[in-house]
């Protein structure tokens, strides 16, 4: 394969034209979308109308009239036709971390009210540590026990002490996916519930929740959503479990009938009891165009056609690095059914000045402690061409050394 | 006293120029930023910037080179001027019903550590609903109760088994504002730890939380602060406590050292605990330049210089409103020392009504249910000739009966 291959590749691309949905500077390839997207093209004018026009002269007349009080479900419905879910079964709201504290709350009572209870939420060593965390707090504050496993270890972890099984879809280091309806039907085998957190699967991957039997998801905005720096967060309840509990932030947003101020809390019928706060607008607004981006692939194919486009980008970019940098050891799945969007290297010394020195260039990937080179493909915006040439930036990284300069290997706040 | 005597208390302002900072429709008297605070003139530029420059164009890059990462410590250092607290020890995040889920929990936390636990959450019935909602759901979980008194009761009302005084500094409906040091004391002399919600006194009137010994206060970041619908809100934990506890929402911006991804939970020590997920760039954006418009208070004789205007407003109007409306109840205190920023009267049947023909003049109030009128009055943007006019257009109102206008009796969905 040949540079002028990948070109052939993007000229006889269905999805060539979302690329122009964004603002991508020049000169940058960047492979960072898993952790922040980039810019829609239409982000800055909605969000200025919401500034100046809606919130500027509309004031607070416009939670009516422009809709601003029903937008966590209004842009919950989006969402819900990228994960296989149906209108009026997910909202927008507060954050991933936040969003999973509800619903593991949740999940934990449903179990608590079972005849026998069982006290173990089982997770993934390599979950992304927030997910663990909250857990651990919640755990400890409830009399449950947080269990780690490796991911291989899984199924046989599944016994009648499980209560929840807490997942990521998509790891954040690896990019390894979850079979996500095996593994919750061995959960419910089991007798434990399935929580799925689609952080990096939400926009990147083919989602079916219903399809899969689950009992619970969360997801973030700021990733393949690309709603924003920090954009609010969405969660989905099983309509079976949704009305059986509160959850612990039983804010006013929740509330069946919160205009109505009145002292004691009654929660919203379905999905909408797990929001909590008044609505933060200007966030919503964002994700909003963020979430068009990703709903313009349905006339072109929609999430599958996305999908091929992903696997034939990551495929591409690691065979390359692979041939190039015989160094780096691939960290992702080769095996197209176990890999999300992205394609992660590892290497024992060099992972954290060689993406300095990549950033240098242009070619935006990022380090994720202690050893992986994480690069992300979202097929909206990347073609065949911007794999290839990432591939031959990090080739000339490696091989001329250029990695070891100084001013690569001081360590920034975030990595 | 004459419209000519209020305009030449306008002349003699020495707070007039703060009207310039905001963008205000043109014929609109806004007497609801104690609801959703105007559009500062700043704003749009500065989410404009944030947008297009450091999102679009630094993408990822921008946690580190624009400083996102540390906005909420430093949005939290400028709010902390405002509430008498020192730098450090306040932080921006989530939202006030989020943030007081954090804080209760921690206060509960502390008190079940004590030789003879306490079992009572202490609160007022008319506070903020979403308030009591909150501590009513974690009162449950925790096996704790919810007593709600009226104001009058609560001296009283403390005794051995309470807890926590859960207080809205000022109330939402009717403006009457505790005594916070007094109240302070009180919760503190029976064995009580004292929690203040500031929603409506933050930027509004002075507070000093140091010097009443408070042990927790949360606040709002879209009312008085002038941070757009759904700003993000602020928590501070007085320094003696914050160490003490995890909060349960223990996300990883709260751990000590979020990007070395461990698997276990480690909280970060003081005030950045209370911290949980990635930070909501866009909203703390524009948050920081409704905060700015009240820090510019600074120089022209602070908060002690607001308050008095804020004084002379509500006076000036609710005089008005009692001399040429005599069927509407004063339901704020007319003691200046009791009475926030805002002015409310209740009537049996036509509040709702008299509001929208109030809003269709372009004098913007709102309703609370049953039977206020509420009149929010910000010293930053509103006049002295504000508060005539608006006097007239009510008594205009009510004595043609416009009211009655089967337009205005048409109920929306938010009131």
């Amino acid at each position: 394969m040949t540079r002028d291959d990948a070109l052939a590749l993007d000229a006889a691309d269905p999805l060539r034209e979302l690329r122009a949905q964004f603002e991508l500077p020049p000169g940058v390839i960047y492979l960072d979308g898993n952790s922040l997207g980039p810019l829609p093209k239409a982000t800055a004018a909605r969000v200025q109308q919401v500034v100046r026009q809606e919130w500027g002269e509309g004031l607070i007349r416009s939670w009516n009239s422009a809709g601003w009080m029903t937008l966590p479900q209004r842009l919950g419905d989006k969402i819900a036709r990228l994960v296989g879910v149906g209108a009026g079964e997910l909202v927008v709201a507060d954050s991933t971390s936040v969003n999973l504290f509800k619903v593991l709350s949740a999940a934990l009572s449903i179990v608590q009210e079972a005849a026998t209870p069982r006290r173990v939420i089982l997770s993934e060593r390599s979950n992304f540590p927030t997910d663990l965390y909250i857990a651990e707090a919640l755990a400890r504050e409830r009399g449950f026990e947080l269990v780690l496993a490796d991911d291989y270890e899984l199924p046989a972890r599944l016994d009648h002490r499980v209560a929840v099984l807490m997942l990521t879809h998509v790891n954040y280091r690896t990019g390894r996916m979850h079979d996500m309806a095996a593994l919750t039907h061995a959960a419910h085998e089991a007798g434990a519930l399935a929580l799925w957190d689609l952080a990096h699967s939400a926009g990147a991957v083919p989602v079916d929740l219903r399809a899969a039997k689950a009992d619970f998801a969360i997801g973030c905005g700021y990733k393949y959503l690309n709603g924003g720096p920090g954009a609010p967060a969405f969660v989905w309840v099983h309509p079976d479990h949704a009305d059986r509990f509160w959850q612990p932030l039983a804010g006013w947003m929740g509330h069946a009938s919160p205009f109505e101020f009145a002292p004691g809390y009654r929660p919203a019928a379905g999905i909408s009891r797990y929001l909590c706060s008044t609505p933060a607008v200007l966030s919503l607004a964002a994700l909003e165009c963020g979430v068009d981006t990703v709903l313009a692939v349905e006339p072109l194919g929609g999430m599958a056609a996305l999908r091929a486009k992903s696997l034939a980008l990551t495929r591409l970019f690691a065979q390359r690095v692979q041939a190039t940098c015989p160094g780096l050891a691939l960290a992702s799945p080769a095996d197209d059914a176990q890999r999300g969007s992205q394609v992660c290297f590892a290497h024992p010394e060099c992972g954290y000045p060689v993406i300095q020195a990549l950033i240098a260039r242009g070619v935006i990937g990022d380090f994720r402690s202690p050893d992986i080179l994480r690069f992300g493909f979202t097929p909206l915006y990347l073609r065949f061409v911007d794999a290839w040439d990432a591939a031959e930036h990090l080739r000339a990284v490696m091989h001329t050394g250029e990695w070891r300069r100084p001013e690569f290997n001081r360590r920034q706040a975030v990595t």
